[in-house]
């Protein structure tokens, strides 16, 4: 069933009973993006937490025309442009399909409503702010304080899968290092 | 009193009534620095969240030998290594304080145990952890995507008070600037 998997995923923050699910399940909205298209861009306001149900985005910025990725995401896991979504702002963001996708999305509004609603989905909430904050800091210790090897490596073994789906540009641009780098940097591990 | 500040700052979260106030008063340690001493150092496990009474603090890195400053906290701010303080990980921050502080201090584990025990403590805690999480995308956004001069003005007229009271060296570390830089924005901004 399309809602299994974000099921599962909430089951493993709060005691998700049926009586909750029952509450919960049916604000879930589900939407299809091909490949190249647009989550959102920048300037939209993020209205939307999203769970990805199937495919691989990724999140980023633009500056001087160049792209930066902030954050890639797949399967199982659960994505937003948190910061939008909570100041109510428009987005600095752009995310982009990489494959194929199917994603569960829950409206900001229905998320409010539910907090007061549903027993524990506050704490939830909580654990999903908590999450999204060390989140947020890991990677800007990680840009602060390793050096680009350190993060390549790291990387590496969190995200296995990654290395085979996503060209190697992006991943240096991921890294915060060009891609000609990242291409000396994977030749001294391999050897 | 003491604790009358903060109970302040939790009704402008949650509505406290008497009865979760009594749950929850007796668990805050109240603490006093001077000048130049430590909240926490680099290496340190947070422990808790602060609650400023009176006093002001610096958060920052140090990266070869040099301070990178990432936060002030004054007056009825709350404050916390939160990464380190969710990971149960050493911190790579540094807080001192700037002037003598009277600070409240609630510990991670009675955090865990009130956030079951007192009605709306989840709430407070889901509430925290968002604004942290806004904190930290605000300031990235700021050093990505505005000038020196349009985050000094940004300060100016969010942190009027610490324009007073903090060296202007420090400003420029906050701001990522140099303290020559800074003092040509102040320059061109005073004429």
């Amino acid at each position: 069933m399309v809602l299994d998997q974000v099921k599962k995923f909430y089951s493993n923050f709060i005691p998700l009973t049926e009586e909750n699910w029952a509450l919960l399940a049916p604000n879930f909205k589900v939407i299809n993006l091909k490949k190249g298209d647009f989550l959102q861009k920048e300037g939209d306001r993020c209205n939307d937490v999203t769970f990805c149900n199937k495919g691989l985005l990724k999140a980023y910025h633009i500056k001087d025309e160049k792209e930066y990725i902030e954050a890639f995401f797949s399967q199982d896991e659960y994505l937003s442009d948190y910061c939008s979504f909570l100041l109510r702002q428009p987005s600095k963001l752009y995310i982009e399909a990489l494959e194929d996708c199917e994603l569960v999305l829950l409206d900001y509004e229905i998320i409010q409503v539910l907090y007061d609603k549903v027993d524990s989905f506050q704490k939830f909430g909580r654990l999903m702010a908590e999450f999204l904050f060390t989140q947020i800091s890991v990677r800007n210790n990680s840009l602060l304080f390793e050096t680009p090897e350190e993060r390549y490596i790291n990387f590496s073994k969190n995200r296995p899968d990654l290395i085979q789906r996503v060209p190697q540009y992006m991943i240096a641009s991921y890294l915060g290092v060009t891609p000609e780098a990242l291409s000396r940097i994977r030749k001294r591990i391999l050897v």
